[in-house]
């Protein structure tokens, strides 16, 4: 039902499949009233280019309309061409503390009015929720869940996330339903959040969920309307919204901004450039609540299309951080992500399009570069040099007439060049890699920034083995440091940078696997850089100038695989599926059998059978937890197939 | 020709009238190429809402179309009912190095084609010109600003203010240009500086240029074309700009957003909401020049338009923090600005509507704020405590039992509490006061705003008298306090705030002298909070709700008019005027003689006579050097007029 198309970390652009059609997600879906639409369903398909709105099951079932929607199913009544989703009532127990249906009514009333999606009726938790009172609500949703799954039929389920703020809680209920044979998994409870601007805990809630929810479902954020959330949600994996508040807002005689919410009576000039502002005066517009709501749906649909190109173009946080600044809560939201780069990290891709650019403090914090510092700790070997010559990050070589400055002062002395990037530590040999080949910096970062530079240098350097003593600062200390070293060294450049970049890559080691014998290079004539690696004549790796990471070759794929055992590098594939993977063909979730856990989006690995018999060079388009999860789509794009020994 | 309605510090909302109808600034001018216009005049002013246009008058009068425009004159020629603007050729000699026109023949030719606003030929400064160069070049264009300005006739002239990154140049330029007989300010020489996105050269070559311009005059920022700048230049007080760059990106296909430049082949959702972007697939779009001009317009005017909003709703600072992220060179330019704190804060009001939010380390250096510090150590008399309870931000009394504990610990002991809060101390009985009162900053701030905290409260403790021994941290010292302390003490608190309030607005000295005698006040009854002060039974201020400052009553300035001499507090007004003054009518910038250089927009001030007879009680509308210069508009909006001694 749900594939995913492109990604960004958590973020996918991803199609999801109803009877009623095709909804691509991030997807907003309008909040219908049944009773009295401000803007009708099939304007919301026509204009607004609305795939999927929902309406409210419990509403339907109540009122007038109860026989009607019966009688011709809710795509009728609504006159709506698209996908119909319904919700269940449990927000109204918020609003009103109880509702009189039963779960088991709730479904089966979705099931007769012919919803595409129709949720279960969960208990809704209270942020204030104490820990007691949350898990027994979240037993008895995860009981209400099974119910629902059972008594669903053909009904295509949402099933609800709750548990308060408790994290663990969460991840539970996350994770107990999603097992179940449900379409969307639904996060429940944050509408509080968001009305107080709790923006922080709307990520504690979110990350916990996540970590609970299988991966391949599609998650809906209930009550997420307002477009300053869009970017921050969806970074976080969230697939759906819905937006009451466009009808809601211009009731109030309110606008929605992508920066946040202002009082029509209060705007002269709205600065949007919707087809409502663009075409009318404001005085005209700030009295009539269906051009509000018109201007409402205009900024939020765009909104949700704006996280779509961020996720195309990979640079949807860049837009987080961007937007936290409307609003000091979502600062602090920004700021709370880094205590989630262990579990956000794992989404992340090995690279991204274009340059980094550091828009304020946060940016270092990146899971990105997370995993940066951390796998420069682990999978890259110190250089054997006596002293590291910090190099300050404006110093770093872009000019040729730099760079021979720096390789002198590393012939002359026992000294290895380090860049002190607001990034991490940047061994002179990885300059090349991104994002640390292509990043805009301010001239005068903020002293936050500059103080985790040194902190990520001095943490590093010591781990690495160098006392402060043998720290050099700046390229200005040449002179001092012929004086102080203790001779003259040869540095072959691009065996460093060769082998620095394959551990970084694959582990520490590949590059004694991937290079053992002699090796030789094919450099490019344009800009004199290594393009292919060969070894004893085999080409095992190739550079890509975009990221400055190898591709993979098949001779070099059968060398990592000697040298690191099962299950690293490795996706293994169900036995059906090698001869498929050794002719070139591409690696489906379904399947995929079991995985490295320490593989990302775009990590180079070697696709095996459950023998461990090498069949094919690819490139993962997931992490291992995606792949298992995933019954669509593909794990894994496939560089190369391996043929068999036996048929060879 | 020039009238500013509404202000945000430099930036400004205003009516630029032309023989072709009045233009409200900020106001973006289409460039329009008459030899094939991409759309066509007609559709910028109809669709568009554009009321002016710039073209170029070098290239009309070098062109086929010379005799015809000759004949018929611009506005026939290019079909446009708006205002035309027509530029001299002066950005031609820094493409091709050299035109072949003088000056004389520039100016001729524009006024015989009617336009509206006609441009000097200036010698264009390359930014990496020498300070000798660039003072030749200026020297220049100066003698051709006067030869303009003599030959120009009925033509609204434009004079430019060049001299590359020279500063002192630029101020130059710009004074003895703007002291002619010019309709409009154009600061040039800078679209190189755009190209290559250096805008911290951006800002000072504007701040220059401004601290030299009458700033009665509108400003033209030339060749600004890119949303990106609009909010920034805007706040540094730029009215102006033209866009080439809608239908010169469009021909290159590439789209304009206020974030930057994409290149339309690789958006998919544009996540624009514009006509153009929310009617039609992105592939349409995409390959066709027009639409994408089109969606470059839309975008700009609404850029623009937004510029006008933040204006009036006295939040640009806000928006040009925000869209700082959108660039690690925009990000510059924003810490670039606090170096230009002395000249900004002279233009800014009193305070603004709504609350301050924190988005960064850089809010606490808003020259609002830097203000505020300095008015904090010029004016504020330290408390005669023995030592300073120093509250951390979050502490601060926002309930009533948090207030109570602090006035215990005030009653008990000898010390002063002052919140260390992150935009400086602020001595809790101003605490009311603007933005001290309202403001929303982030749960975790960064580190560089909490070390600027501890920075600012430590050297005013220090300027202020009080040893590092004095300082107590936190409210949780409160029984250390008592134990410490040398004796209960009684604390007026009403008395307090309102001297304290009384010497930060007008100086120190003020509370004493408007509460001179016998005190009593009016109390609210809904908030408990003072709102009329009386001094022997004199209504001497009222203190406003919104932002926490006092309106001045003719008793209180009768008594400031005593204690505080000449010039200060002071607008002078010609002795013709002085009668409608006293009657209540306003004072026009046009009668301003002299004024307090210390007084700031939305200050209170006491409009006098020549010979210094207090006439009236008002708001100033302007700083000092704003009154002197404008001869159109409100320099102060009188609360109170006071009659005559004789007439009474």
């Amino acid at each position: 039902m749900f594939e995913v198309l492109e990604r960004d970390g958590l973020a996918r652009i991803g199609v999801l499949e109803t009877p009623h059609g095709r909804v691509t997600t991030p997807a907003l879906l309008p909040v219908v009233n049944p009773n009295q639409p401000i803007v009708s369903p099939r304007d919301l398909a026509s204009r607004f280019r609305a795939e999927i709105l929902i309406t409210n099951a419990y509403i339907l079932g109540k009122g007038t309309l109860r026989e009607t929607v019966l009688r011709d199913g809710v795509h009728r009544l609504l006159d709506f061409p698209g996908a119909v989703m319904t919700d269940s009532g449990a927000f109204q127990s918020h609003v009103y503390g109880d509702v009189e249906v039963t779960n088991a009514q709730v479904i089966e009333f979705q099931k007769a009015i012919g919803s595409d999606l129709g949720t279960m009726l969960d208990l809704f938790s209270e942020p204030e929720h104490t820990l007691d009172r949350a898990a027994a609500d979240v037993d008895e949703t995860i009981r209400r869940a099974k119910e629902a799954a059972e008594l669903k039929g053909g009904l295509a389920l949402v099933g609800a996330v709750q548990g308060a703020l408790h994290e663990d809680l969460r991840e539970r209920c996350a994770r107990e339903v999603s097992s179940l044979d449900i379409a969307v998994a639904a996060i429940g409870g944050v509408v509080p959040l968001m009305e107080s601007y709790r923006f922080r805990d709307l990520v504690r809630v979110i990350v916990a969920s996540k970590k609970g929810l299988d991966p391949s479902k599609p998650v809906h954020l209930f009550g997420a309307g307002h477009p300053l959330v869009f970017p921050l949600a969806a970074l976080l994996g969230c697939d759906l919204f819905d937006s009451a508040a466009y009808a809601k807002y211009a009731r109030d005689g309110r606008m929605l901004f992508p920066d946040g919410t202002r009082h029509a009576s209060e705007v002269r000039d709205s600065g949007c450039a919707c087809p409502v502002c663009s075409s009318r005066p404001m005085a005209e517009i700030a009295v009539d609540e269906r051009l509000l709501a018109e201007h409402n749906l205009h900024v939020s649909f765009a909104a949700v299309r704006e996280v779509r190109r961020a996720i195309a173009a990979g640079d949807l946080w860049e837009l987080v951080e961007r937007r936290a600044r409307a609003h000091p809560a979502l600062l602090d939201a920004l700021r709370e992500l880094r205590r989630h780069n262990d579990f956000l990290e794992e989404y992340e891709p090995l690279s991204r399009p274009g340059a980094m650019y550091y828009v304020g403090p946060e940016t270092a914090h990146r899971p990105i570069l997370h995993r940066y510092r951390r796998r420069l700790q682990e999978r890259y070997s110190p250089s054997p040099a006596r002293g590291l010559l910090a190099l300050a990050e404006g110093s770093r070589p872009y000019s040729d007439r730099y760079a021979a400055v720096v390789a002198k002062a590393l012939a002359a002395a026992d000294v290895h060049p380090v860049v002190k990037s607001l990034w991490g530590p940047v061994p002179l040999e990885l300059d090349h890699v991104w994002p640390l080949s292509q990043s805009l910096i301010p001239d005068s970062p903020d002293p936050e920034a500059l103080e985790a530079a040194e902190v990520f240098f001095r943490q590093w350097a010591a781990g690495a083995g160098y006392a402060l003593g043998m720290l050099w600062e700046g390229a200005e200390t040449i002179e001092e440091l012929r004086a102080a070293a203790p001779g003259p060294r040869q540095v072959d450049w691009n065996l460093l940078r060769v082998r620095a970049t394959a551990d970084l890559q694959f582990g520490r080691g590949a590059a004694d696997a991937l290079l053992r014998g002699q090796v030789t290079y094919v450099v490019s004539k344009n800009t004199g850089k290594v393009r292919n690696v060969l070894a004893d004549g085999e080409h095992v790796l190739s550079l890509r100038a975009e990221d400055g990471f190898f591709s993979l070759k098949a001779a070099g794929a059968r060398r990592l695989k000697v040298a690191f055992p099962p299950p690293r590098l490795r996706i293994v594939v169900d036995a059906d599926a090698v001869p498929f993977h050794r002719e070139g063909k591409n690696v489906f979730a379904k399947f995929v059998k079991d995985a490295d856990s320490d593989l990302r989006p775009a990590d180079e690995a070697l696709v095996v059978s459950p023998g461990d018999e090498l069949c094919a060079v690819a490139r993962a388009a997931m992490n291992r937890r995606e792949m298992l999860a995933f019954r669509r789509g593909v794990a894994a794009y496939v560089r190369e197939g391996v043929p068999s020994l036996g048929s060879a």
